[in-house]
């Protein structure tokens, strides 16, 4: 068993976010977890480490992540945080660097985030203030956060005026992505995190769409597809955020499905009971598409392909497929005039010309998006 | 009178923070707060601005940086929070964030720091983490905060653990040092910024040092020494800075007095009544040469000279100087153990061999500390 794990830690994939003297690496793999303390003490001698986790994940890998460190002599303390998207708050945030600075560490030491895209947000965000900047490692736990939120930097929490609007830019020193651990999500928050990894094929990759409707199985079920979509993925975003770290210009493309998604969590304030991080982006991809094809961009079919496809793999396709209530426009059109992507009035999405022929366009008009999104919900 | 403002907006000192594609200037003179809107709009134009400041700085300058951003066509909008370093703390800290956050405004524009340390190490940090970073200018309006805080990009808040354990390294995009604001200070504050001047002198420039020995009235007078003080003090800092921003070794010497200031401070609880920063500094800085002088490395007779000038100015030299009740050894030992200057167990201090021969001292052993404090506190 040692020895096959070994085996497969040796032959991960990796995939380099080049980033200057900021470059660090994605490691893939079945059971890279078990590798997290030699890789630690390679590349970091001597420093001590604080994990960061939520309870959820603590019960299913904080063994595993704590027996590796133990491996190597290191002793990691623990901070454990509640579940689910109100931790990214200030109340989580204020928790969790009380707790690191509970733990003495100092600013050559590291924080490990173990967890979702909550924890990897709130601690690379944590690891990026306290005393001016402690290391971090990212050990993502979901599909989502191995495809998206781990890799690239951004890093932050959400305040009552919306998503994400309260962080940094803070690059981690390693992500080590274990496809095994997936096998402990749950069906919806698997699919939740394939809506990322659809995106990249329709941001600019239709090669890699068609792959997806045709191997998608492969990757729930845990087959060999399964770290090729999360390599290709990875490779996707790493390529990106080289070219545009701070989100200049090209990184919005990134963003493709985000400010409707965004503003779908909002108007469901962030009840992961209603609506998840990647099902709003499902349905907010959709809402791209038909909003492309709306103004004459896009051919019609375009959006039937991506609705049929998303639909395959279960994840939601339009706004009533939320429970509760449905958002007024007003509210919606609040939320997206207060997320970041806006410029100077004008509103910028991610609109797209054909299948993977995604674009920035920084200069949508705000009435005619409103009487898209008015048709929209009724 | 319009005319005579001119003309010494004009002929303000200029330092330059030379940080690559981060540099900046800090403008120093009589009256050149009322350049701010004519800067702004030649540095920035196009953006929009909100000022963080405190009751107590906006009843004497706010009116004064509003009207002249007025006059460029700037509506800023304005944040004002309590004045007092409790100020630096989770609390000011969400609140600042949500009242940046209301104004609307977006990446590209501009946080207005207008205060003094307490003020710019807050804004500065809110600043770095609205929307993943806004730019910011400093409008530093405390002695203190015009040769120290504002300049060098640290930025943060405190927690229970200690002093800026939270914040980040968050360069500004100009610093605005208006001499003549300084005449709204009591005499207790403009001392306080003092400390921070003498610093400099007893840092590396013995030359420095004894020019104050002598035209220190000058600059308490508002006389032409205050702006040769201030330029000398913000081109030291800027000095420094530049060859070590993130204070991997020479930034330290910055710290001279500091690790001992941060712990009275602390066990004083931030109590402004008891102690305020500049006071913690200069105790700090004679208990530095008082140390280095046991520790056989420095003349004592340097120690005397320190005290004396100290003295002459009316700022605090010794422990039993602060009201209230002397600290025990151990509180002390447990503030400057949580400080950032320590390393793997070693505490960190600037200490001395002379006058303005200070060098960082990366291992100090902590029992010769505890017994030189034991005695100090007898």
């Amino acid at each position: 068993m040692e020895a096959s794990k070994k085996d497969l830690t040796e032959t991960a994939r990796q995939v380099r976010v080049e980033l200057g003297d900021r470059s660090y690496d994605i490691v893939i793999g079945r059971s890279v977890l078990g590798s997290l303390g030699t890789r630690f003490t390679s590349l970091f001698p001597g420093s001590r480490a604080v994990i960061i986790t939520d309870c959820t994940v603590a019960g299913f890998h904080l063994e595993a992540a704590e027996a590796s460190l133990r491996a190597q002599g290191i002793i990691p303390s623990v901070v454990v945080m509640e579940p689910g998207e109100k931790t990214k708050s200030y109340k989580g945030l204020i928790e969790a660097c009380d707790g690191v600075l509970d733990t003495r560490l100092e600013r050559g030491d590291l924080v490990v985030a173990l967890g979702g895209g909550v924890i990897g947000d709130l601690a690379g965000f944590v690891a990026g203030i306290i005393r001016r900047g402690m290391r971090f490692i990212q050990v993502p736990t979901t599909l989502l956060a191995q495809v998206d939120s781990s890799v690239g930097g951004k890093t932050g929490i959400n305040s009552a005026h919306g998503k994400n609007l309260i962080g940094l830019f803070n690059q981690p020193h390693l992500v080590l992505a274990d496809t095994a651990v997936l096998d402990t999500l749950t069906p919806r928050d698997f699919r939740a995190g394939y809506a990322e990894v659809a995106k990249y094929g329709l941001i600019n990759q239709p090669d890699f769409f068609e792959w997806l409707e045709t191997n998608w199985q492969g990757i729930f079920d845990g087959g060999p597809e399964r770290e090729e979509a999360i390599a290709r993925s990875c490779q996707a975003k790493a390529d990106v955020v080289a070219a545009d770290e701070k989100e200049a210009n090209q990184r919005a493309l990134l963003n493709l499905g985000h400010t409707f998604g965004h503003a779908l969590e909002g108007m469901a304030e962030y009840d992961s009971e209603r609506i998840v991080h990647g099902e709003g982006v499902a349905i907010g991809m959709v809402l791209a598409h038909e909003f492309s094809a709306q103004l004459g961009l896009c051919d019609p079919a375009i959006t039937d392909r991506v609705v049929a496809h998303l639909q395959t793999v279960g994840l939601p396709t339009h706004i009533g497929a939320i429970p509760g209530q449905l958002p007024k426009v007003d509210l919606l059109m609040d939320y997206i005039a207060q997320d970041k992507k806006v410029s100077r009035g004008a509103l910028t999405f991610i609109l797209t010309r054909g299948l993977g022929q995604s674009f920035v366009e920084k200069d949508v008009d705000p009435s005619v998006l409103r009487a898209f999104l008015e048709e929209k919900l009724n």
